[in-house]
């Protein structure tokens, strides 16, 4: 049994509210370590068996269709883990 | 400029409503290849210059109060990139 990882990211020249969000409590938690905070989406895929090239190229296909928006998000990464 | 990437997901034992709608999605599309699909988050935390000890302790600090909820969340990877 194999996991394929997907991260889905807010596109860069969006202003992402969400982490916005979080990064102003930090702010004013004291916590100023951090300059920015993005928030995005991580996907795990389970698999049966073995990952081949064909079930790597369908995870592709659904990560762009699928599991993200591409007017808003951007597909950053597909791994296979385990 | 560093990058520190958090990653969370929801734990084994709890439902993720998200990711079986997400399932039964592919099920209906013909798309068979996956046996589960489980959402997570994935927050990118920026840092001005080098990520020292300190700052990647502080980093581990908010994961797990509060970039995750404990009850419902474990914070399964922190590391630095770029």
């Amino acid at each position: 049994m194999a996991t394929i990882v997907v991260d889905v990211m807010p596109k860069a020249e969006l202003l992402d509210p969400q982490g916005k969000a979080v990064s102003g409590a930090l702010s004013r938690l004291g916590v100023d370590q951090f300059t920015s905070v993005r928030i995005g989406k991580r996907f795990e895929l389970t698999v049966d068996g073995p990952v081949g090239e064909d079930t790597l190229a369908k995870a592709r296909e659904i990560a762009d269709e699928i599991l993200s928006n591409a007017v808003i998000e951007d597909v950053i990464g597909i791994e296979v883990v385990e």
